[in-house]
């Protein structure tokens, strides 16, 4: 039932927004009586952090898997790491959590919840990022150009949600493969 | 009449976003009857989007302004434009245009509304960058570093609207910088 809680909230969050997203909606649509919903997530903002939250979790051990089964290796492994990655901050999970985030910028208990769930999903992914791509923290401003590759998906994720922004992604995400490759060369000036 | 409209619209977009923000408390704050602001702008979606479109010109022209002033020539050029573009993207500005956006996902009359306007600035920011940055696009993937540059920092900006990012961008701005004059380099494998 708690799945099923989760899946609609995430649902509504995408289609209708945070401010479209109500809880006599969430639990019409997940088959869950009113009565079990507030014993399990009192209020509206319980409701979609838990939500955000479980879809998150349940995105990252996907990629996690997705990327133990199929990345290359060698030249194109870089660009495959990118492509994974905008898959996800392209992904209903990413507008999920850009709704959540958006309405915790005005909404003080909504951000106490908020920041920490996301400064934990936040090292996951870079932790996973430095694994994936075999960075070598140790050197002089590697975690920084892993942070900034996470910064670049991130906007192209904002830059999907009005309009469909695949072909110049591609293009993009070609490129910094190339530039990521190069600044994290052994030999690279840094 | 209109501009104090237009500033009192953004001002209520970053205080309240844009669910908090209504056409009654817009003509308050201006100190503007209710029926000339409806005689400008019948409804609300008319309103922030005007007001959006309002100032992200007359933010354009002062970075225009600023950098014309202001910024240096030679090594230390690059991390000067990234600086005026993260203050940007960090800025009120972005704050009430990132508040359009997201309400846009949802909201199919404002998205109508939203898509051309995101298009034109973004056209104009491109050019803004290229300028300052003395890229030649003519060059084979100089046009994707400069829009991952500005993907950059749109990604930065969302990083920094719950927390204070200040200290982590400038690490990320500083080792992007280095990157960008590498890649950007006349000698560089592209």
């Amino acid at each position: 039932m708690r799945a099923r809680l989760m899946e609609a909230t995430v649902e509504l969050l995408v289609e209708r927004g945070f401010a479209g997203t109500s809880t006599t909606l969430v639990s019409g649509r997940a088959g869950v009586s009113r009565g079990a919903q507030l014993h399990h997530f009192p209020t509206k903002n319980d409701l979609v952090v838990a939500a955000v939250e479980h879809v998150t979790d349940v995105r990252g051990a996907e990629l996690a898997a997705a990327a133990e089964r199929g990345l290359p290796r060698g030249d194109r492994r870089t660009r495959a790491v990118l492509e994974l990655l905008a898959d996800h901050f392209t992904s209903p999970v990413f507008t999920a959590a850009l709704e959540l985030w958006v309405a915790a910028r005005t909404d003080e208990s909504l951000r106490a919840a908020v920041v920490p769930l996301e400064q934990r999903v936040g090292r996951q992914t870079h932790r996973m990022t430095v694994e994936l791509l075999g960075a070598d923290e140790s050197r002089t401003g590697v975690r920084e150009l892993v942070q900034a590759t996470l910064d670049l998906v991130r906007g192209l994720g904002l830059a999907d949600t009005i309009t469909d922004d695949t072909d110049r992604r591609r293009r993009i995400l070609d490129r910094w493969a190339a530039a990521l490759d190069q600044a994290l060369a052994p030999g690279s000036a840094s």
